[in-house]
């Protein structure tokens, strides 16, 4: 099993998910898996890219609070995209970037399955 | 009209809405609204608080990034609540208390209309 398929699986899961990737705290991506399904009429997928590595980037500050124990999730919006992080180990999380309309509830469950999935990976 | 109102209306809008409060990035209350909604049997509205207060008391960091520009919300959740916090001017911001099954979309957009309504007055 590779890192792929849990992330691939959170993708799949959720109408509206754009890509899903395992980060480390450092900011490298050890892994992203991008939407196949999304059609280049039905999102403009280059300006998502660049929105979510934009809120990728200004994750420093934010992931800090997800090592406190009690936040599981954390969330970085722009007016187009929104995003979910979630804690996988104390060295690596994993995020999902959605369009707008996409269901945040579904994607928040997706990753809560796939965080001990990808733990038990790395 | 006073912010009661504004706050209200992000409340009444949003299914599973619990509070919605003005504060200062000073960590500070400026006003808050309940959900009137609420009963006892649908959601342990203590516990909500309590999870709404620690989640609040863990902003500090967080609202940094808001100052940016680039982004226009975050969301710090636990397993139970999911908050949405949105600049309102360059000293306050707002934030909506949801329960897990809440229309995350729709918050969002109840938010951004309360937002410069709430500027105004302040």
């Amino acid at each position: 099993v590779s890192f792929t398929e849990h992330l691939s699986n959170v993708v799949n899961a959720v109408d509206g998910a754009i890509a899903c990737s395992l980060m480390g705290f450092d900011g490298i991506s050890v892994e992203t898996f991008q939407s196949p399904r999304l059609k280049s009429g039905e999102v403009d997928l280059q300006s998502a890219w660049v929105e979510y590595a934009n809120v990728l980037g200004q994750l420093n500050a934010q992931v800090e609070v997800l090592k406190t124990g009690r936040v599981s999730e954390i969330s970085v919006n722009t007016e187009k995209l929104v995003t979910v992080i979630r804690m996988v180990t104390k060295e690596y999380f994993v995020v999902v970037a959605l369009t707008a309309q996409a269901n945040y509830g579904k994607a928040r469950y997706a990753l809560r399955l796939a965080a001990p999935k990808l733990a038990l990976e790395l």
